[in-house]
């Protein structure tokens, strides 16, 4: 028989077009001859829906869906729903088998997924996990999630997961590792239906996979896109109706990027944005912002605003026009000099002549804040957000002046990474000004400033992060792995205290295995202790 | 024997303070004759410590916490802890009993809350519930939550819950029927331990509840302040050691007020801060935060900053200061003509002569943010957000403008709510000008602005508000309850666009059963239907 993969991007709660897209792809499997299509976890409505769920009216909404979908199914269906026990009014995270527009099986998910960025069991009960159905004379383990690990072994054909795990640049790897060893123990074919498309912060990635080890068969859905693709089962084998596509090698630099151009997409045309603001400093961070969004929204949609201060060095301004010219977006220049110099006379009489301390350096950030605001109220365009995930750990930036806008591309991005990023888009030409990556980072706040007059070098601090909140280990244990024990305890005690300002940040696009918000989420009262 | 209730604040995560203080409380109890001391649900370590519990130096000091009060437990004691099992590496929300300085028995919480603002499923193990005790002879049933509703029947003398639920103004009063009636059912007495004290967000009001439903007899211990109270057990009956107090009746207001109190008061001592900054606008929102400020920190502690503009009318500077007056707090005047000018002028050329609109309101905002935020840097000020829930709802706001601050006082508290806390504050004499309460709430961003040119007047938006937001309903149930339907969809409709500015304003003190933030999350982009 032939089962076809629909690997789907769609808008949460925008049922009537993502019922329309779902049908539209049940008669494209029928056009080719297929007998199975299957659809992703909680296809209907979407996933991380969250508090929607409670509302009867959403309910209401996917249950006139699934009637909807269930009347086009003339050839069988999995498709993923938040499905309610009207009789209990418990709620599961299930997968429906459709045959001959009947739901003949319910796999209701019992593995659920606890806080994080996919807080499920707040919202699902668990249900009994995976049950076996017959398509055509297969015996096929349906499962979501990895409800198909704890089943009794049977005559299994092929297991189905409906199984979608937000992206980070090391996850892929990591599944398609654990899959390979279960389907060699196992000795049963695997299909696992991912997602494509971003949410707000959370990002998937497609690349469903199709792992049939006996034969040591391997395949994977796009990346980063929405496709369809079909397979023809004869007996427990798997063989691809279409060429098997090249192997591509996909390093972090240039997974990440792909993640974000996606995540900066989705962001604006699920929200009916258009235009994206960029505050361009001539530093690193705002260029590869620059160049990520012109990716995403097209060079004619993106805006640089520069700037300068009286302190800006004159290569700053050169860099960000270099910037905007290699790029192809528009610009303007907005000096902030008379802006700080009015703050200063106003406060005069508050500050009776006290030195000058970080507080002017704060009124600088602060009043291209503001004028970036006043930009985007006028004339329709959506801030992003610059700064990125090292500088957020320690909190280097300023409260409402380069912390703000609606999403925060690099949130989730060590700065060793951004560099990485950044020469990754220069593969081929020189699109970010060559002099913007190998000059010293520097906020440019006062005459000289570096970043590395207050912080860790990033090549010392990055690692040290990374083992304090990817791998979650204490500051004694980060030391024990051999790391500087000063410099570990300098980095512990500055993210003691950031918790105030990472609460207030724009949402950021997540491409780790744990960004901060939801990922990492310490109380913003107590005292943090290191030991 | 002698049953003593330990209510205590503490700092979360702060060990070597909060074993000191559990420890001195045992020796008071000796003192006084007591024979089993009772402490909170997760007293040690701290409640809602979050991923603090997944670190393995937080849990080595949670565990030499309890040894340390081990050592001193000559009498019998109740302590909740965070229960590490070594050899599944299981975590338990768990009450120890100690007796002859030895743990006796572990109750281990199985009805675990799932999100919301305590999400334990993220980070605890069910365990199987509540336990028999033996304490000189009484049979004891001992509870997390509210595992021991699903415990078999036993001779029981008596129920004790360790139970920390946080403070709402409508919380006790449910509580207080659950138990009676759980009390009555079940034929036992009744002791449930609350927690004292507010962690960032989250506020606990203490009132712990003892209930001898047989005798009639139930008390309770301080509202919103530590308390120790001793009780004898004489079979099942229990009697209070000291005289019973005098029953206080507690009005909405009256409650919000004191939980607002406790909440600055908390954030700003287990912070280490001690002065707070707000922006007196001669409105009743920053008059009601700058009272509430006053009370919990002392006027001296408190600073209002005036910052009149063009459009604010004389009254409202008058307001403002007659104000600072009345609390007796230091204020400054800085008017913010000269800021707006200058970004005028600055923008000119990008904006080339197009009309005045929203721009310029925001602009006026958030020189104001700029101001305060410059001052709270300079002379160490905290700065309090001073916007209400009803305008959160709305959307009615400036980001990084007046939705700026380290705290929300108020942004979780109805503006009707407002009104009548400000009253309740003014019961005995006026220290809100009541100009400030009876005036039409306006911006003053545009001559002759009011609120309800752009909101549906307050009397009528709250209630709707409540029904979609703490009740939860749907937008056609709340209709269908008799709700005008053109209000209700207008407000839905605003609603749906608010998530992006919820997203980045402060943390809000929470006094209802449903704060923006952690117990309402919407998707960042989804399509929001109304049906």
């Amino acid at each position: 028989m032939i089962v076809a993969i629909s690997q789907l991007n769609l808008k949460i709660a925008d049922f009537e077009a993502n019922t329309q897209k779902i049908i539209d792809q049940i008669e494209l499997v029928k056009a080719q001859g297929g007998n199975l299509a299957i659809f992703p976890e909680l296809v209907v409505g979407g996933l991380a829906a969250l508090d929607f769920w409670k509302f009867s009216a959403f309910l209401q909404s996917v249950d006139t869906a699934v009637q909807e979908i269930i009347s086009h199914c003339s050839i069988d269906c999995i498709l993923g729903v938040p499905y309610l026990d009207t009789q209990t009014g418990s709620l599961f995270n299930a997968a429906l088998f459709i045959q001959n527009r009947e739901i003949k099986s319910i796999a209701k998910k019992s593995l659920l997924r606890n806080g994080g960025e996919m807080p499920e069991a707040a919202y699902f009960a668990a249900g009994l996990g995976a049950e076996m159905i017959d398509s055509h004379g297969f015996n096929i383990l349906l499962s979501v999630g990895e409800d198909y690990t704890t089943f009794e072994e049977q005559d299994t054909d092929l297991i189905i997961s409906l199984n979608s795990v937000p992206f980070s640049y090391l996850e892929h790897d990591r599944k398609l590792k654990a899959l390979r060893e279960y389907a060699k123990k196992s000795r049963s074919a695997l299909i696992e239906v991912n997602q494509v498309g971003a949410h707000g912060s959370l990002i998937f990635d497609g690349r469903s996979i199709i792992i049939d080890e006996e034969r040591s068969f391997q395949d994977e859905l796009n990346a980063f896109s929405e496709d369809l693709r079909l397979y023809q089962l004869v007996g427990s084998e798997i063989k691809p109706l279409q060429q098997k596509q090249k192997e591509i090698s996909y390093s972090e630099p240039a997974l990440i990027y792909q993640g974000l151009v996606l995540g900066i997409r989705d962001y604006f045309v699920k929200n009916g944005f258009k235009k994206a603001l960029v505050g361009f400093s001539g530093g690193l961070d705002s260029a590869l912002v620059g160049a990520l969004a012109c990716e995403a929204l097209g060079a004619e949609n993106v805006k640089g605003i520069l700037m300068p201060s009286m302190y800006s060095t004159d290569h700053s301004l050169k860099d960000a026009i270099d910037l905007a010219t290699n790029l192809g977006c528009e610009y303007e220049i907005v000096p902030i000099k008379e802006g700080f110099d009015v703050f200063v006379k106003m406060l005069e009489p508050v500050f009776k002549g006290t030195a000058e301390d970080v507080t002017e350096q704060n009124i600088q950030a602060r009043v291209r804040a503001v004028i970036l605001m006043a930009i985007s109220n006028k004339q329709g365009y959506i801030v992003l957000n610059t700064s990125n995930k090292s500088e957020a750990a320690m909190g280097y930036g300023t409260l409402y002046g380069d912390l703000i806008g609606s999403l925060s591309v690099l949130g989730d991005v060590y700065k060793t990474q951004v560099v990485e990023i950044a020469k990754y888009i220069n593969r081929e030409r020189e699109i970010i000004p060559v002099n913007t990556i190998v000059k010293p980072p520097s906020a440019e706040l006062v005459p000289g400033q570096k970043d590395s007059d207050s912080l860790p070098i990033y090549d010392v601090l990055d690692p040290i992060l990374f083992q304090l909140i990817e791998k979650g280990l204490s500051g004694q244990q980060v030391i024990n792995l051999g790391f500087d024990e000063t410099e570990v305890k300098r980095i512990e005690q500055i993210m003691s205290k950031v918790g105030f300002k990472l609460f207030q940040t724009p949402p950021a696009l997540r491409v780790s295995p744990r960004a901060f918000g939801s990922g990492f989420q310490l109380p913003l009262v107590a005292r943090f202790t290191s030991s």
